[in-house]
């Protein structure tokens, strides 16, 4: 476990925050599947504490206890909803262990996730937040098993928060939190500017995203002229579009979230490819 | 089809039954899937009946036709929602038969289904409750075709209701709904204070769970150093979590829903151990 | 491309249309699955302009690029919502290429969708519409990518719209819309009133939904004793439920959007005649 120590100077300076005015809104991301009826019934404990708010799913497809998997859809969702929004992250294999469940304030928005490493990204793109460990119990669901703490306690803890109650009522501050759990590229690792990442997440439609940031390629002087290997193949130049290339054909671009991302016009790299998560790739100028 | 004879009473005394004050929550649990559009479609003609009305998921991934699957979820969520939620549940191959729809207030939720079965394990759970039939045609959809009551009758009638239009004005009290479609385990059937009982119901994690009641399991004097034999396996123990067992390894606890379940840390119990629904189960005292 | 020529007319009727004050509901129909967070995203987007709006989900499991099957889902959907709903489409293979985004105000409802011929069928219930371009940029999320219009462009104009924020605005006129997309039956094409066609559709139950609508069917003089010829098997009769044939037989009936279905009672009609998409289907009177 790696300790978030930069994030120690922030928790004493506030005693209470709260929730912003605009708090309406909490988004749900879990591993639960739709099947199942567990998102819904996170929603009905929900309402029964709050009924003015609104509940976005963001997904609940995540593949079950894939925390990665879970950490990249938050950071490619979490920003785009409005100041004030609390996330809601249920991945969570530890349930009934000593796991403890966060509940993290930064700038615009609350997180709430099992201490499991869900927040790593959160905490990379966050350097100024609060930290706090929910501890409690007068705020749980009545009824508080060990086998579903979206129900018993993310619920309804999200749904006090929502109501302004002041991270001080939920819980206490906590400098321990997990993080540093993605893979990070290795920026000028090979000739030629290079960078050596791997695959993080593979969409719906095949589309293969890694861990190198736009960021880390401009800054390596890299630009839409690059070179991509991947599984033995080499991908010439950055699109900008699915469409720029033709059906069928493998493509490389900077994804919607700000990585580099293997795609193919209208079908799935990650078939064409046989590649997936883990899948080590590399980009760099041509020669 | 087995009469609910203990109903008969209760409709009775309740006229006209209103749908509470707070009543702004509807859910909704179908087998439709969610590709074809047939969930948005209810919404669509609920919220034109009832702009303000708040619409919650259940579940619409009820495997096709599977009445015992959806009475199993159901159970296990209504009663996390508000007081005065209206739930509509359709999984209905009887639709454009002779089946009769039923609206079914119980204390604090206000049940719309078809006559099938599916709110068998409510009226366990509910004896007072008061059991309408949905016949008044004016306060369906203007055309009623015979294959999608879902959006001709269910949805209109439960906007309505959400609008606090009484029982009375939506149909007729009925005394014959279809109920008792779970199995009952047999209780002190076997042995040490035994109970056979069955899997009715997998979830998206792969966890078994049986038809045995923690209750039932206390009034038999089993507790925690329980034995639990399913497909020639024995498992012995009740655990309280997923993860105080070793990864990979099958274990027993009560689920989150009150029920005696077979799961496994961080895998599928129901591939270990190729069962499925209607798989045998036994839990006893231990030698 | 086939060109809408008798739009021409309407376009320059309105210089600048409003959505209806009732705007208050939003939809969604998308192929962009429910795993990977893309809906969620577009959702924070909307309520970040507009937080009044009610977001209801169409479907987001559309077969990938499938725009026929979009165009199916939306024609049985969208007049079912209240009017004033703004209806959004995102199957959009070609994003980032030259094809344009349409926004459509018809009598009842507003349309955003690309210009590849999701609103064919739109378009032909709906004479009386207006069709604008989407141009204006100001009114886009501030960065635009080429690879996700449904979070950059198609969520906050929808927004902006839902805020009555006129077309004009948004826009201009546009007088080039695909259209024409789908395959239209071929009426007294076979001898006994026959009329040949295709399916279109199929859903979630295997039932296999065609382009031969119920008016065809009646104008034909064609009546419930029709006989239907798919896949080398001969249909009898035109039937009213799913429940009025034994489980397990194929069946003829209109769908609930008022098309000639093959269907089955309890059972997949796609598995049993290993029929799909472009199979083909006659209807005519018995000899």
């Amino acid at each position: 476990m790696v300790q978030v120590t930069n994030l120690n100077q922030h928790v004493s300076t506030f005693n209470s925050i709260m929730a912003p005015d605009s708090t309406k809104i909490i988004t749900l991301l879990t591993d639960f599947g739709t099947k199942d009826g567990y998102a819904g019934i996170m929603k009905g404990v929900i309402l029964g504490i709050n009924p003015k708010v609104t509940i976005v799913d963001i997904s609940h497809e995540i593949p079950k206890w894939d925390i990665k998997a879970a950490a990249f859809v938050l950071q490619s969702a979490y920003r785009y909803f409005p100041s004030g929004t609390i996330h809601v992250i249920v991945i969570d294999p530890g349930v009934g262990s000593e796991r403890e469940i966060l509940a993290v304030q930064t700038k615009d928005y609350l997180f709430l996730a099992p201490d499991n490493g869900l927040l790593s990204l959160v905490f990379d793109r966050e350097p100024e937040c609060t930290v706090y460990r929910v501890s409690r119990r007068e705020k749980y669901l009545g009824y508080v098993g060990q086998t579903f703490h979206g129900r018993d306690i993310f619920a309804p803890i999200a749904a006090h928060l929502s109501k302004k109650v002041p991270l001080s009522e939920i819980g206490e501050p906590y400098s321990d939190a997990v993080c540093g759990l993605f893979p990070k590229p290795k920026v000028g690792s090979i000739p030629l500017s290079g960078i050596e990442g791997e695959i993080v997440y593979q969409d719906g439609f095949g589309n293969l995203i890694s861990n190198i940031s736009e960021h880390e390629i401009a800054e390596s002087g890299i630009s839409e002229n690059a070179v991509i290997d991947i599984k033995g193949k080499t991908i010439h130049g950055l699109r900008t579009s699915y469409a720029s290339a033709p059906a069928g054909e493998l493509l490389a671009l900077i994804s919607s979230a700000g990585f580099l991302e293997i795609a193919c016009n209208k079908c799935s790299a990650a078939e064409i490819l046989q590649a997936s998560i883990g899948t080590l790739i590399a980009i760099r100028l041509p020669k």
